[in-house]
C-alpha cells in the first residue's frame, strides 16, 4: 500500500506528565515552606551557624557511593558520565557534600574551626516513589565540623527542640530522643556478638532493638530470640527469623535499651550493664555528658530524652546518635489514623570527613526532612493553607481603552498595592469577574465609557459582595441593591482602594 | 615477588574536589542571592504573579530535546534512563518545564486563565564552562500564559523595569529593549529572503543585526554584503562571510534597524519600508501597541526602549521579544573594563505550550539570570558583601566547667542573642580569642574560677577592643590597659551583651 505510506505522519502531541515521584508545588506549599525554612534559618542562626551551599551534584566517588555499575547506573542515586567519563551523581543528601566541602578547606584559612554550618535544598534518590515519598525532595541540615566534645551533640539536640517549638509544635508533642552508637555497640559486646563472624546476628539484634518503638518488650523478646510470627501465635502470618539469643542475652539487651523517664535511671541500667565493655562505657559516658549539659541549660527529659534504643539507620555514625520525633497523631485525607514518628535525626560521623584526609575529622550534625515534616504539619492544621488574597484586577470594558486601564493599574501598583489588568477577552465582563473571583481578588475596578465621562470609575468589593449575596433573596434583588459596589473619582481610586483592603485587613506594599 | 603482593593496598585517600563548572557559595554570596531574590519576587508580586515551583527533573522529551543519542547521552543537558528506559534530563531552563506543567492542567479548574506566574531555581547545562559560565546557576522568571494581547508583553517588559530598579541599579542605567520578531521577519521578507532555500542566509542577516550593539552600521554593512575582515582591512585577521545583499537590501536592514531615540520615529521606519509585508506589519502594530501601553503607564525610552536591532537566540519565539541590558561599566578584578550588557531577556512562545496541547495557547515571558546578575551586582558594589557579625563567644576557661559556660549561652540565645560555646580543645584561651576574632564576634565572655567565685564575668568588647589595639603603642601600655573588658555580675550577662551590641549597632533577635 505505497499511497498509505506516502501519507504524512500526524504531528505527535506530546503528553504533558511528570516522572514519577517527582511533584509541581502550588503557591500555599511554595509559601509553606518559605515560612518553615526561614523559621528554621533563624534558629540556626541564634546558635551561630552559618550558612554554606554546595551544587546538586558531585562526584560520584566523593559522594561514598560506589562507582555505579555500567548496568545500573542509578542504583538509589541519579548518575551520569561526564565528558571525562567520570561519574557524577545528583546528591542524595547534604552531608555527603559537606564533608567534600569541608575536606576541601580543612586546615586552611577558608575554614575557622570548629567549624558550625546550615544548608537547606533539595536531594534526590533514585528509589521506587510511594506515598509521600519523593525522588526529589528538601533537608535543612546543620553540622558541627571539627569538635569532638558531647557539648557539641547537645548543642545540636537542644537547636534541634528549639527548631520544633518554633515551628509551632509545642512542648510535649515531640521529643529528640538520644542515643549512642557506642552503646549499642557495647550491648553487642556484652551479649558476646563481636567479630566478623556475628554480622548478620548483630544486625538481627539492631532492628529488634528498632522495633521496641512499635512492639511491645515481649514481642522484641521473640525477635531476639527464636524468632517472631506476625499473626501473634505460631504458623499464623509471616515469620521473622530471631537473633537466636539466650533468655539472660535477651535480658541484658532489654534492660539496657528499656524506656525510662529518668535519664539517671537509664543511664545506671548501661552503666551495670557494660561495666566490661570499654565501649560501652565510652558511650555511656558521653551520654551522660550530653544529659547534664542539657539538664543545665533546662532542657527537660520533656524536650530531650535518653533512650538507649534509638537505632539509626546510617552506617557513618561513630557516636551520639538523635532522632526528632512527633508524638502527635492525626487522621489522613480518609480519616485513618497517621502517627508521624521521625522527622529528624542525625549523629556523630566522625569517619566521613577523615576519607578525605588521611586524618581524623571529628563531626555531628543534624538533618530535618523539610518536606516530611511539611506534610505533618499540614496535616496538623500548623501551617496557615488559607489562600492569600489576589490582586486587585482592573477590567477592561472597552477594548480600545486599554492604556487607561493599565495606566490604573500601573498606578495602584506604584502606591505599593497588588494590582493587575484583565489579560483575557475582555469580550464578556461576567468573565472577567469570574476570573477575579477564582484570583481571590480582594476588589475589582470597573469603568465604562458613562463612568469615564464623568472623570469616575467603580469599585466592587468582593469580599463583602461574597458576604452580601449570601444574605440576598433573589436575583431581582441582587440586580437591584447591586451590593458592595460604589463610585469615586478616578483621582481617588488609590485611596478608596486602600480603604477596601484595609475594611477587610488584605495586606499591601 | 609474592612477599609485596601479600601486603595490603594502603586505602586509597578521596580528591575532595568538585566536577567543573560548579561551585560552592560561601555565606554573603547566600545572603546577595537571598536579598535579590527576595526585592524580585515582592515585584512580580506586586504584578499579580504567583509562584508555582516543578522539580529539577523531566521528561526529556517534555524539555523539547531531541531523545540523547546513545553515544553522547548528555549533549547540552544531564540526562539519564529512567529504570523503565525513558529519558530524564535535568532542566536547563525554566520555560520548558512550566509549558509542561500548563500543558498538563491547560483547560482545567487547576488553571485559571490568564495565568500569570513566577519560579526561580537552578538549572543546569552540560556544556563546557568557562569563566562566569558554570553549569549550574539560577533563573527567576515570570511567565504570563493564556493571553495573545501585547498588552500582556508590555506588562512584563514595565516589571522588568521595575525589578531592576528595586534591585538598586538607577533609571538610565538599564534599559528594556523590546522587538519583535515578526517585524524581523517582515525584514527578511521585504529584501526576498522569504523560502526554506535562504534559510542560510536569513541567519547570516540576523548574526550581522545582533553585531549593531557592537559594531557601526558600516561594519554591520560589511557583514549584510560580501563579508567583513577582523583586522579592519582586506587580508588582515579573520574574514567572517556576509549576506551577500545588495546595496539597497542592505540599506533596508540598516533603516528599519537604525538606533532611535524617538520610538515612533522608529515605528514609522519599519511601517514605510514594511509596507509590502503582511508579517512585518502585524509585528510594527505589535511594537506600537507596547510602545503606548508602557508610555501611557509612564515608561520613557529610557526605561523601555523600541529596538528593532534585538535579535534574540532562541528559536522558539513568535512575536514580540526583550531584553534587559545593563548599560554601566566596570572594571574586574585585574582592572580590566568590563561591559554587563544582557542580564535577562525572554519574549512571545506561542508555540510551547501548543506541543503538549494540539491547539494554539499564547504566552509570553521573562527570565532574569539571577547568577549572572549577582555577579554584576556585586563587582558594582550594589551588593552588601561586608561580613555579618558572628556570634556572642562563651569561652570555656575551666574544662569541667562547660554546663555552666552552655547555660551562659542557653540564656544569651533566650534573650535573642546570637551566641555560642566555644566548642574547640579549650587548653589555649588565645586560641579561643582568635576564633572569635575569625569568627567577626561583637564580644566574648570569660569566666575563670576567680570570677566565679564573685558570681561575676567578663565581657570583652571586640569590636572596641580592635579600634583601642589600634591606637596603643607597646605591649606593655596593651596589658596594662586591658582595653574594652569589662566585669560584671552574671546576673546582668543579658543586659550588659545588649548595650555592646547596641553600642556597635549589631542586629539581634
Amino acid at each position: 500500500m505505497p499511497r498509505m505510506a506516502e501519507k504524512p505522519k500526524k504531528p505527535q502531541k506530546l503528553k504533558a506528565r511528570l516522572p514519577r515521584g517527582l511533584e509541581d508545588r502550588d503557591p500555599s506549599a511554595i509559601r509553606a515552606t518559605r515560612e518553615m525554612v526561614e523559621k528554621i534559618r533563624a534558629v540556626y542562626e541564634l546558635y551561630g551557624f552559618e550558612p554554606v551551599e554546595t551544587p546538586a551534584m558531585e562526584y560520584t566517588d566523593a559522594l561514598g557511593k560506589f562507582l555505579p555499575d555500567q548496568d545500573r547506573p542509578n542504583e538509589g542515586v541519579f548518575s551520569f558520565q561526564d565528558d571525562d567519563e567520570q561519574w557524577i551523581s545528583l546528591r542524595y543528601d547534604l552531608t555527603a557534600p559537606l564533608a567534600r566541602y569541608v575536606g576541601e578547606r580543612y586546615g586552611t584559612d577558608a575554614l575557622v574551626l570548629p567549624y558550625r554550618s546550615y544548608r537547606v535544598g533539595y536531594v534526590f534518590r533514585n528509589e521506587k516513589p510511594g506515598p509521600g515519598r519523593f525522588r526529589q525532595f528538601m533537608q535543612f541540615d546543620a553540622d558541627t565540623v571539627g569538635s569532638a566534645t558531647p557539648a557539641a551533640d547537645a548543642e545540636i539536640c537542644m537547636m534541634a527542640a528549639d527548631t520544633m517549638e518554633a515551628l509551632g509544635i509545642a512542648r510535649g508533642s515531640y521529643v529528640v530522643k538520644v542515643n549512642n552508637r557506642k552503646v549499642l555497640d557495647g550491648v553487642l559486646e556484652a551479649i558476646g556478638l563481636g567479630g566478623d563472624e556475628n554480622a548478620g546476628r548483630r544486625l538481627t539484634v539492631l532492628r529488634a532493638i528498632d522495633k521496641l518503638d512499635k512492639f511491645s518488650a515481649d514481642e522484641v523478646r521473640k525477635l531476639l530470640g527464636p524468632g517472631r510470627w506476625d499473626g501473634g501465635e505460631e504458623g499464623k502470618g509471616d515469620f521473622t527469623k530471631g537473633a537466636n539469643l539466650s533468655a539472660a542475652e535477651a535480658d541484658v539487651v532489654l534492660a539496657i535499651t528499656k524506656p525510662r523517664e529518668d535519664w539517671k535511671e537509664a543511664i545506671a541500667a548501661a552503666e551495670t550493664y557494660l561495666a566490661k565493655s570499654e565501649i560501652g562505657q565510652a558511650g555511656v559516658s558521653e551520654l551522660d555528658e550530653i544529659a547534664k549539659l542539657v539538664t543545665a541549660s533546662g532542657y527537660g527529659a520533656d524536650r530531650i530524652k535518653i533512650d538507649p534504643s534509638v537505632v539509626r539507620g546510617l552506617e557513618y555514625y561513630t557516636g551520639p546518635v538523635y532522632e526528632v520525633e512527633l508524638l502527635l497523631e492525626t487522621k489522613d485525607e480518609k480519616g485513618r489514623p497517621v502517627r508521624f514518628g521521625s522527622v529528624g535525626g542525625g549523629g556523630r560521623y566522625d569517619g566521613l570527613v577523615s576519607r578525605f584526609r588521611g586524618e581524623p575529622v571529628p563531626a555531628t550534625g543534624f538533618s530535618i526532612g523539610v518536606s516530611r515534616l511539611q506534610a505533618a504539619l499540614t496535616l496538623l492544621g500548623k501551617l496557615d493553607t488559607k489562600p492569600e488574597f489576589g490582586p486587585v484586577v482592573v477590567t477592561v470594558f472597552d477594548r480600545d481603552r486599554v492604556a487607561d486601564y493599565q495606566k490604573m493599574v500601573a498606578s495602584l501598583r506604584a502606591a505599593g498595592i497588588r494590582a493587575e489588568l484583565y489579560l483575557g477577552n475582555p469580550k464578556n465582563m461576567g468573565n472577567q469577574l469570574k476570573y477575579a473571583d477564582r484570583r481571590n481578588s480582594p476588589c475589582v475596578i470597573i469603568q465604562g465609557s458613562d463612568e469615564k465621562a464623568r472623570g469616575e470609575l467603580q469599585i466592587k468589593d468582593l469580599i463583602e459582595g461574597a458576604k452580601a449575596a449570601a444574605a440576598i433573596a433573589s436575583n431581582q434583588e441582587w440586580r437591584e441593591s447591586r451590593p458592595a459596589q460604589f463610585s469615586c473619582s478616578e483621582a481617588d481610586l488609590v485611596a478608596k482602594v486602600r480603604e477596601v483592603l484595609a475594611r477587610h485587613d488584605v495586606k499591601w506594599g
